[in-house]
C-alpha cells in the first residue's frame, strides 16, 4: 500500500493499494445540500484574463475562424516550451499550459491523416511544411491512408453515398476520456509503476498478435507518461508525485488533459467527471484555512477558461458535420453515488457558476447528471442556469448509474463511459432513412443513381404495402448493419495502428472495457414514414427509370412525438431491430456494440443526401436531429413530445438518446424563478420515465432571427444554444444551420 | 487467358490463366544432356567490366571493407537515378541496375532499426544524417525498437546470455525469395491485376485484424509493383509488359531482384531458381538466330557480376555472426522435375561457367540441386568446378523434391522454399549445448552467473547419471523451446509491422505458405556429451558456488561422425525431441515450424559464450559448425563421417542439415579428372542415403595457412572456400575465424 505525505487526511485504503479514484472519492467527498449563496464572484485576475481571451476570440472570428496555426512543428507532449494567455499577465494564471506556444493557436497533427492536416492549413491560408509532407507520406503512414488502403469498393460506395456517414476515417475518433484525476491523486511515477506491472503481468507462453499489440501499447503509454513529466517540467512543475493541495490538484489534472489535447485531435476530447474529486482537495484546503472560497472559484474559473481555449485544426467537411468549432470538452456535475448519497459538492456549483462569472460558453460542455433525488437547491440552481444561459444539458443519472456505476464520464455529447476503465470505438452513424429508400428502390441511390446496396428486389407497386416494405427494409438493414460494422472495424484497427491514443490510454486501466459505438440518423423520419405506410395510404411517385423519387401520402397517420403508442411502438421496434442486427456482428477487439440516436449538427448534411420520404419530408431537407421528433410533427406540446422520446429504452441505445428542446420563456413562466421551478418539474417528470437526455434551450424564435440578422450586437457575442449533444455560439453556425435551428419546434406551450 | 505477343512460341496454358511459372517451365524447357564443350569464354566487355569491378573490390578491401556509403537518402525503389559499374563503360553492361547510384556503395536502410543503420555508418567513418535520425526515432518506429519495446525480461536475459542467439531483431530476417521470374514472364501490369483480384477476393463480412493486415499488405505490394516500373523506367526500360527476348528476360528478372535488395537488408537475399527458366528464353533466341552462345554467356556473366556486387551496410555484431560480408544471393542449378526429366539446361552450365570466366567468387551462392540421376556430364562438370574452385555447394534434390516440389528455391544457405508460394520466418538458433549446461546447473549460466532459465533442481552428484541428465535436459529443452518460439513470434510480428517486405511479397502468391525456421547450435557437442555420460564416466568439476564449470571424462565413448549407431542414435533423438517440442507451440501466423542444424560462421561466437562440455570441448572454444561432427571426433575418414550425418532424417529438419567438408586434393585423386570422378562417387553415395547438404572444399590445410599469412598474394585475392552454408573469400574472414577454419578436419583419406 502506497503512502504519500500529500495524502494526509484522506481516508480509505483500496485506492492506495491500486489505482481506484472512485474509491478515493467515495471515501472522502462531502455532499453539499446548501444553496448557491456561498459562491464567489470573478476575481480581478479572472476578469483580466477572460477579457483578454474574449479579445482573442473576437480576433479569431474576424480572421475567419482561426487565429493562428502551426505548420512546422508536429504536435506532441514536448513539442513546445511554455505558452500563456498573455506573457505580461502570466502570473495571474492560476492554471497554466497551452496546446501550443500561443493562445488559440492550432497545432499540426498529421498522424490521423497528413492530407487533412494540410487541408486544414491551406483552408485558412497557411502553407504546410514540405518537410513534414515528405515524412508523413514517404516514411510514416497515417491512419487515413491506412484505412483507404484497405477499404472495399462497397465501403467506398456506401461512404460516398452517405448511407454510412461521418466516419472517423478523416478525423480522430476521440471519445476516449483519460482519467486525468489520476495525475493529481497518484502522481506520474506511481502510474508508471502500475503500467510496468501490467506489462509484466501480461507475460505468458503462447502470446499472439493481440498480446503483442497490447504490450506495445503499454510500452507507448509508459513513454507518454514519462513525456508528461517533461511537459509539466517546462512550466516548472514536477508531477512525478501526487498533488499536495487544491491548486496542484487542479494543475496536475489539467496537465493530464493537456497531454490528451496535445496528442489527439479527436471528435470529442472530454474532460470527464472531475468536479466531486477536486472538491475533496478544495474542502481539505478550506478546512485548513489555506484556501478561500474566492481562491477556490478562481481555480475553477481559470481551469474552465483553459477548457474554453481548446482548439483544433479542422477541415471544411468536418466543420459541416460538426458546426461551430466544438471540441466536446464535456464535464459533468451532479449525480448520485451507488450508496444513495448525492455527489453534489460545492464544486458542482462552482463549475456551473463559471457561466455567470465569465458568461455563457459552449465549452466545456457542462452536463448535469440528473436525478429527481438530487438536492432541490442544486436542481434549482442548474435550472436557473439553463433558463438564463441555455448552455447546459441534462442526462439521467438514474438510468446510467445501474449500467456504468457512479464514476462514469460523458465521453462526447451524451455517451457514458466508466472513467478510467473504458474506452470507446466511435462509429458515427448509419442513415436509416436512406436505408428505407434503398429497401424501396432495390439498393439504388436516388441521388447518385448508383447501385450502392445489393440489388435486392425493388418494390414496384403503386401503393406501398406495409408488410412488403417491412420485409424489404429488414433485409436492407441486415446488409447495412454488417457493412457498417465491417467498415468501423477497419477504421479502428488502423486508428490503433497509426494513431494510438497513448497519452489518454496511459490514464486508463490496461484491462480496459471497450464499447463499439454505432449511431442512427434519420430516426424520426423512418418512424413516421413506416407509420404513414401502415396507417395512411402512400403512393409512390416514380421517375422514368422506375425509381421512387417522391411519395404522396393520403390520409392521416400517427407521428412520433405526440405520446401516441401507435407511432412510438414503431420507434422502439426500429431501435431494437437495428441494435440486434449490430449485435450479430464481430466487433473489433471484442468490443461491446452499442448504438446512439444522436446526430449532433450533422442532421443538415445527412438530410442533404437523403431523398424524399413517405412522412412528407422532401429531398434535401434536414433530418430531425438525434432522437427528436420531426419538425412540425409534434402537435401536442412539450410534455407529449418528451413522453414519446422517453419511451425509447436506454438499454437498447447505451450510447445515448439525444433530445434537444427549445421552450419559449413565456411558456415556462412569468419570471426566472417561476421558469426555474417549472423546468425542475419538467426534468423530474421526463427523467422519472427513464428518458436519457435533454438539451434545454430557453428562448424564442424571434431572438434567433434577430441574432442571425444582427450578429454584431454585443449581446449575441456569447449567445450560446444547445444543439444535438453540445452547445455552440449561435453566431458561429453557418446560415444554413441557423435556418435549421430556427425551423425547429419552439414549444410555446407545455 | 492472357495472350501477349512476347509469348510467341511458348507452350502450355495453365500459366497463362494465372501466375504459374512452374507450369511455364515444365511446358517449355529443353533438358540438356551434353557436355560443357559448347560453353563460350568471357567477352571483352565481360573482361573489362569484371576487371574494373575487381579494382573496386580491391579498393573496398583497402578501405577496411566498405567502399562507399549513403547517409542522406533512405533506400527505396525510386530513391536513386541510374547507376553503372563505370559511367564510361555503361554501354558494355548487358544487364543494368545498381542498389544505389554507385557500384559497391551501401544504401541506408533504417526500417529494421535506425540505431543499427547509424552504427553501420559510424563503424566505417560515415556520419549519419540528423534529419533521418529524427524521422526514424520521433515519427516512425523501426522493427528493432518495436521488438525491444515488447520483449519480456526473460527473453532479454536469454538473448544476452546467448542461449537464444543470432535473432533477427537487429537485422532483417531475409530468407524471402520473390519469384523474380514473374517480372520477365508476365510483366508488372499483369501482376498488379492479379494482386488487385486477390485484394477483392479477400472481401467478406466479419473481417478481422488478420484480414486487415493482409489487405494492407496487398495494398503495399501493389504500390511496390508500381514503383518497380518507375525504377526500371529510369534505366530506360518499360517492364509493364512481359520480356520479349532473352536479354529482356534477364534484365526484367534482375529488376525484380533489384527491387528486393533496394528495399530489404535481409540476412539472406537469395536470387532463387532462375536457371532453367531463363534457358527457355535463350533457347528460343538461339533457335531464332537472334542470339549467339557468346551473347548468351555474356548475359549470364553480366547478371552474375551484378549478383557479385550486392552489398549491405552492416554492424560489427552482424559481421561476427556472419563473417566475410555475405548476402546469400543463393542461386540454384540442376535438379529433376517431378516427371523424372532432368531440369539441367545449357544455362545450368553457363552459371557454373561464370566461376571460370570470372574466377571463383562467394556470391552468388551457387547451389547444385543434386541427384545421382542428374546427367553424368553435368555431375562431372559441377564436381570439376568444386575441385578447382571450392565455390559451390550441393543439396539433395531427391529428399527436397517430395516435400517442396520441383520449383523450390534455396532461400538462404541451404533452406528450401517453394518459389513464389512460400515465405519463411527466419529464427536463427537455440544453443542446445548451453541448454545441457543449464540442465546440469539448474538454469544458471556459468559465464554470467545469472539465473537465466527457471531454477529447476540442479544435478549435484559427483558423476553424471545418464537418466538423471536426460530427465533434466528434457525439462530444460521444454522451457527453451517455448521461450524461443515466443521470442520469434514477437520478432516476426514486429517485422511485419515495421519492415514488411512488400516488394518481395508482391512477387509471391497472396495465399502464401509460411514456415517458421528455427535452428540448433552445438548439435555435435550435445550428442558426444550425452554419449560420454552414457558410455564413459563423466566427473563434474564444480567451483566454489557449486556450479559445474568443467568435466573430466574417464574412458572411451562413441562419437558422432564415425558411423557408429550408438552415437548417431543420440543425434537422431536430439533432433526429434527438440523438433517435437517446437511443434507444440503456437507459431506466428499459423506458420509451420521447421528446424535446421546450421550455424553458418556463427559457431565461433556461439562457442565463445558456451562453457566446457562433457565431450571434452573447453569453454570458449568454437562449436562445430552446422551438423558437422566435432573437430577431431571423426576418426574413420570422410565416408564414415558422411554416413553419420546422412542418418539425420531430413523430414525432422526441413530447414536444412548443413555439412561442410574439406578434402585434401591428394585424398581425392592424382589428377583433376580422377578427383572429379571420385567426388561424383562420394556425392552419389552420400545423397543416396538421404543426406541433405554438402559443402565441398578441395584444398589442404597448408594452403589455408599460407593464405592467412600472405593474403597479399594475387592467387588468394579470390580464393573462395565453403563454410557452413555459404562461400566466402578466405582473406575476408577475421583471423579468429581463419584459425577456426584451419582447425577443422581436413580429410586426407576417404
Amino acid at each position: 500500500m502506497a503512502q504519500y505525505e500529500q495524502w494526509e487526511g484522506f481516508k480509505g485504503r483500496l485506492w492506495k493499494d491500486d489505482v481506484d479514484v472512485r474509491d478515493f472519492i467515495q471515501n472522502n467527498y462531502v455532499p453539499y445540500e446548501g444553496d448557491a449563496s456561498f459562491l464567489a464572484g470573478a476575481t480581478e485576475a479572472t476578469d483580466r484574463l477572460w477579457g483578454r481571451l474574449q479579445e482573442l476570440q473576437k480576433e479569431e472570428r474576424a480572421k475567419g475562424g482561426v487565429l493562428d496555426m502551426e505548420t512546422e512543428i508536429v504536435s506532441g507532449l514536448t513539442a513546445y516550451g511554455t505558452g500563456y494567455i498573455e506573457e505580461d499577465m502570466k502570473d495571474l494564471e492560476q492554471v497554466v499550459g497551452l496546446q501550443t506556444d500561443k493562445p488559440l493557436k492550432r497545432a499540426f497533427m498529421p498522424y490521423g491523416g497528413i492530407h487533412m492536416a494540410e487541408k486544414a492549413c491551406t483552408t485558412y491560408g497557411y502553407q504546410p511544411s514540405e518537410r513534414l509532407h515528405e515524412i508523413f507520406t514517404k516514411y510514416h503512414k497515417t491512419h487515413n491512408q491506412g484505412v483507404f488502403d484497405i477499404y472495399t469498393p462497397e465501403m467506398k460506395r456506401a461512404r460516398h453515398n452517405k448511407i454510412i456517414t461521418g466516419l472517423p476515417d478523416t478525423y480522430g475518433r476521440g471519445r476516449i476520456v483519460g482519467d486525468y484525476r489520476r495525475v493529481a491523486l497518484y502522481g506520474i511515477d506511481y502510474l508508471i509503476e502500475r503500467k510496468q506491472q501490467d506489462f509484466i503481468r501480461g507475460e505468458r507462453h503462447g502470446m499472439k498478435g493481440t498480446d503483442f499489440r497490447l504490450r506495445e501499447e503499454i510500452a507507448d503509454q509508459i513513454k507518454a507518461l514519462k513525456e508528461m513529466k517533461e511537459m509539466a517540467w517546462v512550466y516548472g512543475y514536477d508531477i512525478s508525485q501526487p498533488a499536495k493541495d487544491a491548486k496542484e490538484a487542479v494543475q496536475w489534472l489539467y496537465f493530464g488533459y493537456l497531454a490528451a489535447i496535445k496528442t489527439q485531435n479527436g471528435a470529442a476530447m472530454s474532460v470527464g467527471r472531475i468536479s466531486t474529486f477536486l472538491d475533496i482537495y478544495m474542502q481539505r484546503d478550506l478546512e485548513k484555512g489555506t484556501l478561500t472560497e474566492t481562491q477556490a472559484q478562481e481555480l475553477i474559473d481559470h481551469m474552465v477558461m483553459k477548457f474554453r481555449m481548446v482548439k483544433f485544426a479542422r477541415i471544411p467537411s468536418y466543420n459541416e458535420l460538426f458546426s461551430g468549432d466544438p471540441v466536446w470538452a464535456t464535464l459533468e456535475v451532479g449525480g448520485l453515488g451507488q450508496d444513495g448519497r448525492s455527489m453534489v459538492t460545492k464544486n458542482d456549483y462552482r463549475f456551473l457558476h463559471t457561466l455567470e462569472n465569465m458568461g455563457p460558453s459552449p465549452e466545456p460542455n457542462l452536463t448535469v447528471l440528473y436525478s429527481p433525488r438530487l438536492p432541490e437547491n442544486f436542481k434549482k440552481y442548474a435550472a436557473m442556469i439553463s433558463v438564463t444561459t441555455s448552455s447546459i444539458q441534462y442526462e439521467n443519472d438514474d438510468v446510467m448509474r445501474p449500467v456504468w456505476g457512479d464514476d462514469y464520464s460523458i465521453c462526447c455529447c451524451v455517451s457514458a463511459t466508466q472513467t478510467g476503465k473504458e474506452m470507446q470505438f466511435f462509429g458515427a452513424r448509419a442513415n436509416l432513412a436512406k436505408c428505407l429508400l434503398y429497401a424501396i428502390n432495390g439498393g439504388i441511390d436516388v441521388k447518385s443513381r448508383e447501385q450502392v446496396a445489393p440489388a435486392y428486389r425493388p418494390i414496384t407497386s403503386e401503393y406501398l404495402d406495409y408488410d412488403e416494405v417491412m420485409e424489404r427494409y429488414d433485409a436492407m438493414m441486415e446488409w447495412l448493419s454488417k457493412l457498417y460494422v465491417d467498415t468501423l472495424n477497419m477504421i479502428h484497427y488502423m486508428h490503433d495502428k497509426y494513431n494510438y491514443e497513448a497519452a489518454e490510454m496511459a490514464l486508463i486501466d490496461t484491462d480496459v472495457r471497450r464499447t463499439f459505438a454505432t449511431g442512427i440518423a434519420g430516426f424520426s423520419h423512418v418512424v413516421d414514414s413506416l407509420s404513414a405506410i401502415k396507417y395512411a395510404k402512400v403512393k409512390v411517385i416514380r421517375d422514368e427509370d422506375g425509381l421512387a423519387v417522391d411519395f404522396e401520402t393520403q390520409g392521416d397517420f400517427p407521428r412520433y412525438g405526440n405520446d401516441d403508442d401507435r407511432a412510438d411502438e414503431i420507434a422502439i421496434w426500429l431501435l431494437k431491430t437495428f441494435m440486434h442486427k449490430l449485435k450479430k456482428c464481430h466487433t473489433y477487439r471484442n468490443s461491446e456494440p452499442t448504438t446512439s440516436i444522436l446526430t449532433i449538427t450533422s442532421n443538415v448534411v445527412y438530410g442533404k443526401a437523403t431523398g424524399s420520404l413517405p412522412d412528407g419530408r422532401k429531398a434535401g431537407e434536414p433530418l430531425a436531429p438525434g432522437a427528436n421528433p420531426s419538425y412540425g410533427a409534434e402537435k401536442n406540446g412539450l410534455l407529449a413530445s418528451l413522453n414519446s422520446v422517453a419511451k425509447l429504452p436506454y438499454e437498447l441505445a447505451l450510447d445515448g438518446i439525444s433530445n434537444t428542446q427549445t421552450i419559449s420563456p413565456g411558456a415556462l413562466g412569468h419570471s426566472d424563478e417561476e421558469r426555474t421551478d417549472n423546468l425542475v418539474g419538467v426534468l423530474d417528470g421526463y427523467f422519472s420515465q427513464g428518458a436519457h437526455h435533454l438539451n434545454v434551450n430557453v428562448f424564442g424564435t424571434e431572438k434567433l432571427i434577430d441574432a442571425m440578422e444582427h450578429p454584431e450586437k454585443p449581446e449575441y457575442a456569447n449567445f450560446t444554444i444547445r444543439v444535438s449533444g453540445y452547445a455552440v455560439k449561435f453566431i458561429d453556425l453557418t446560415r444554413e444551420q441557423q435556418m435549421d435551428v430556427i425551423a425547429r419546434t419552439c414549444h410555446d406551450r407545455m
